[in-house]
C-alpha cells in the first residue's frame, strides 16, 4: 500500500473524542458569552490581501496564507517583473486574497462594513479558525481557533469588567483555577516618563514582559543593552519589584507616578476598573505588557495556577481599531481564550466531565436478516424519546462476526447492548446487558435482562429520564 | 471615508441574526446525527493538493482554491518554465496546498491516515465549509458549509435506511414537507444494457436527470444527439414514463429488466432498502442519476414539497472512495445536507422556532455613575440562574443618551428592562417594564412593576423557570 496521506504540516484531524472535548471547550465558552450578552458573528475565512496586510507587522505580513487567483494570474506582468523572482512583491500580483490570521482584523473589517446596521455598543463574539504560516513546532499549529468576545464603541471600564467576570465565569465552568492579570498601557507610559526614558517606553515594557522567562537581572541587563541609563534602571527597581495587595501596589505607585498624568490616568481606570469588577482573583501586575504595540488602555492576561503554560486568555483595550478602515475614534476591548491549550490543561489535570458522553447509548447486536426489518420502528420509538440508538449494520453470520459487533460496542463506548432473542418470534425476547459486565469475545454468562419489546421500551426511558443510561 | 472594505466576492459575512438561524440548522442536524450514533470529526481547510487534484474532474481542479507556498517559492523553477505562464503547470510549482472542495474527499483521506485507529464500521459527521472558485451568482457561493454523515465499511443496506431515516427527521424537526427520491444505479446500467446501449450509460443518465428541467422531448433530443438510436430511445419510454407505487414501479422494472442481472441485483437491493426503511415518504424515480460517476448503488436526492429550490440534500453509494489513496475495498454510504438551501426554505417558509431567542433578557439601564458598581453582584446572581443580563456600559449624561440606551434594548430584541430608582438608596427600587411596551424615546408612564432587589431576583427566576422571560 503506498504511504499514508497525511494533512498539511501543522495542521491537525480531529477524531470523535478530541471532537467532543473540543466541543465542550467552545459550548462552555459560547454559553458564558451569551449569558452576557454577546452575540455571535461569523466571517469569511479569506479576505482580501488589502484588507490584512499591513495590519501584524512586516513579520506578520510573511505569516499570511496567501491564496492564488483563479484562471490567468500572470496576467499584465512583463518578462521583467516575473524574472525578478521577487516573491513578496510578485506574491500580491499572483494572490488578491489571503486566509485570515487572527479574528480581531476581520471584527474590524466587518464592523465598518456593516456600520450602518450595526448599533453601538456591540458586543460580538466569534468562534473560528484562523491560519498562520509560523514553523510548526509543539504546541503551535498552522491551523487554530480563536474564541474572542470584544465590545466595541463604548469607553466604559464597566467592559473590561464583565470581560473579565466572563474569564472569571468560564475557567470557574473548567474547573481550572486561575489568576487574573491586570495592567494599564498608561501606567507603563507613566513609569517610561518618571526614570526618564518615555522615548524608550516600548524597549523598557518588551524587557519587562520577559520577568517570568529570563528573571530580573537578565532584565536588567537587557534594558542596559537597549541603552537604557543605569540611574533610569536604579529608578525602575522598585516598581519592577512592586508587592503587595492590589490597593497597597496602587497606593504606592501614586505617590511614585504623582508628577506623570498619564500613570495617574492609568491608575484612577485600574482602581475604577477594580471597584466594577469586585472578585478576588485579580491581580495588578506592572510587569504584564503584552501586545503593546496594540493596546492603549487595559491589558489582561490569565494564568492557570495549577499548570505551567503560559498565557491561556488574554486582551485589553485599544482604541482606534477601526481607524485603518477609515471609521476612527471608535474605542473597543476584547479578550481571546487560547481553546487549544485550555484544551491541554483540561488534559493535564484531568477536568473533562465525566459525563462527556458522545455517542451511542445501546447497541442492537444483529445476528439476523430479519432482526433489521424488525428493530426499525423499535429504533425509531426509542430515539424519539431522545436515546441515541443504533444497531450493527451488518449481519453476523458466524462468532467471529458476532464478537466484531461487540468489539464495535466496547471501541465506541456504547453502555448497553440488546441482543434480539427469536425463539418467541413474532413475539421476540430481547436481552439487555451492560457492555462493561461481559468478558468480550463472549457473550456474556452473568446477569441479564431479558424482556418484551414494551418492557425494553419502558425500562430503557426510565433509565434515561434518570440520566442513567 | 473612504470605501468599505468589502470581504472577497462570493462570500459572506453572518450578522448575529443569521448566525442564530444558522446555529438552529446546524445544531437540528448535529442532534439527529448523534441520535442516530453518528460520531464527529474535523479535517484542517487546507489539504495537500496531491490529495485534492484529480479527484473532482478537469473542471473542479480549476476550481480548487490554492494556497501560496510561504517563502521563496520561486525556488527551482527555470527561466523558460517562469516564462511560459503556464498557470495550471506553475500552480502545482507554486502551490502544494489547497482550501478543501468538498467533506467527501478531505474524509477519505482521514480514514485512511487514521486506519489503524478506526474501528469499522465508522459513521461520521462532518459540518465544516467548502470553497470552490465558482463564478458567484445568486444562490451559488465561494465559501459554504456542508453537513455530512457517511458511513464507510459495511455493504449493508441499512445504512441507507438509517441515512434515510435521518433525512426524515431532520426535516420533521424543520417543519419542512419533503419527498425522498431514491434510485440505484445498477437499476440504470440494467436499463441501459435493456435498451442496447450499455457503452453510453452516462450520456443516457445525464440526459434523463435533465427531465425536470428540460422535459420530455428535450430529453429524448438530447439522447438523440448523443447518438442513441430511435429503437433504443422508444424502448426507454416506458421506462422515464413509469408511474404508480414503488411496488408497481419495481414489479414493472423486475419485468423489463428480467435478462439483466445487474438490473436485478438493483431492483432487489431497492426492495431490501424499502423493507428496511418503511415510511411513506420515500419515492422510487428512475430519472434520478445525480453524481453517476462517483455513486455505485444507491442514489438519494430529497426534495421540498412546497417550495421551488431544487434539491436540498442528497447522497449514494460509492464502492471505492478509499482507493484513490492505497486503501482498496471498502464501501461506503453517504448523505449531505445543502445548508444554505435549507436557510433559504425556513426563510421562504417561515418556518424558524419562534423562541429562537439568541440574545440577553434583562437590560440594567445605566443613568448614574454609581449603578455600574452597584449591580454588579446582582447582574451575577441573575446569570448564575442562567439568566442572560447586561447592563449599558456608559452611563447616561442627559436624556438623548438616555433614549439611546433605550434604543439599544430595541435593536438587541431585549425584552425586559430595568431602572434602577436610586432616591431609596442604599436600598434602591427597581423599576421593571417589557421593552415593547415602551414608547421609544419616553420612558414609559404605563404600568410597570417596582421591586426591591431581592423580589427582582425572585421575580425574574420564577418567569425564566417558567421560560416565560
Amino acid at each position: 500500500m503506498a504511504a499514508k496521506p497525511l494533512p498539511p504540516k501543522g495542521t491537525r484531524d480531529f477524531s470523535p473524542v478530541e471532537m467532543a472535548k473540543r466541543n465542550y471547550i467552545f459550548q462552555t465558552i459560547r454559553d458564558v458569552f451569551c449569558l452576557f450578552g454577546f452575540q455571535q458573528i461569523e466571517t469569511p475565512a479569506m479576505e482580501m490581501l488589502s484588507t490584512l496586510m499591513g495590519k501584524y507587522g512586516e513579520e506578520g505580513d510573511k505569516l499570511l496564507f496567501k491564496v492564488q487567483n483563479s484562471g490567468d494570474y500572470f496576467k499584465g506582468l512583463t518578462d521583467e517583473e516575473l524574472l525578478s523572482r521577487d516573491a513578496a512583491k510578485l506574491a500580491s500580483k499572483f494572490c488578491e486574497k489571503g486566509l485570515r490570521y487572527d479574528l480581531t482584523v476581520p471584527f474590524a473589517r466587518y464592523v465598518v462594513t456593516h456600520r450602518d446596521e450595526i448599533v453601538f455598543p456591540f458586543k460580538r463574539f466569534q468562534i473560528q479558525p484562523v491560519w498562520r504560516a509560523d514553523r510548526p513546532q509543539k504546541g503551535r499549529y498552522r491551523e487554530f481557533y480563536q474564541c474572542d468576545a470584544d465590545v466595541i464603541g463604548s469607553t466604559s471600564l464597566m467592559n473590561e469588567a464583565e470581560l473579565m467576570r466572563i474569564i472569571h465565569e468560564v475557567f470557574k465552568r473548567f474547573g481550572i483555577r486561575v489568576c487574573i492579570k491586570i495592567n494599564n498601557r498608561k501606567i507603563l507610559s507613566g513609569i517610561a516618563e518618571y526614570i526618564g526614558e518615555a522615548a524608550r517606553i516600548i524597549d523598557i515594557t518588551v524587557a519587562i514582559d520577559k520577568l517570568d522567562k529570563i528573571g530580573l537581572d537578565g532584565v536588567n541587563q537587557e534594558l542596559a543593552d537597549k541603552g537604557v541609563s543605569p540611574e533610569a534602571i536604579e529608578k525602575l527597581q522598585p516598581i519592577i519589584n512592586l508587592s503587595g495587595s492590589n490597593a497597597q501596589k496602587m497606593r504606592t505607585l501614586r505617590t511614585t507616578l504623582k508628577s506623570s498624568s498619564i500613570g495617574l490616568a492609568g491608575i484612577d481606570e485600574l482602581h475604577e476598573l477594580l471597584g466594577y469588577y469586585q472578585l478576588e482573583d485579580a491581580e495588578v501586575d506592572l510587569t504584564l505588557a503584552r501586545g503593546l504595540n496594540y493596546y492603549t488602555g487595559t491589558i489582561i492576561e490569565v494564568k492557570a495556577l495549577d499548570v505551567e503554560i503560559g498565557s491561556i486568555t488574554g486582551g485589553g483595550r485599544y482604541d482606534n481599531l477601526t481607524g485603518i478602515f477609515g471609521m476612527p475614534n471608535v474605542s473597543g476591548v476584547g479578550i481571546s481564550f487560547g481553546a487549544d491549550r485550555i484544551f491541554d490543561v483540561l488534559n493535564q489535570l484531568d477536568l473533562y466531565p465525566s459525563e462527556l458522553a458522545f455517542g451511542t447509548r445501546v447497541l442492537f447486536l444483529n445476528y439476523d436478516k430479519e432482526d433489521g426489518i424488525y428493530c426499525s420502528l423499535l429504533l425509531t420509538k426509542l430515539r424519539s424519546y431522545g436515546i441515541s440508538v443504533e444497531m450493527y449494520p451488518d449481519v453476523a453470520g458466524n462468532s467471529k462476526k458476532q464478537n466484531q459487533q461487540l468489539n464495535y460496542a466496547k471501541a465506541k463506548g456504547i453502555p448497553y447492548i440488546v441482543y434480539i432473542d427469536r425463539k418467541g418470534m413474532p413475539d421476540p425476547k430481547y436481552r439487555l446487558k451492560r457492555e462493561w459486565k461481559m468478558t468480550l469475545y463472549h457473550w456474556p454468562t452473568g446477569k441479564r435482562k431479558t424482556m418484551h419489546k414494551e418492557e425494553l421500551i419502558t425500562y430503557l426511558q426510565r433509565k434515561h429520564q434518570k440520566g442513567r443510561i
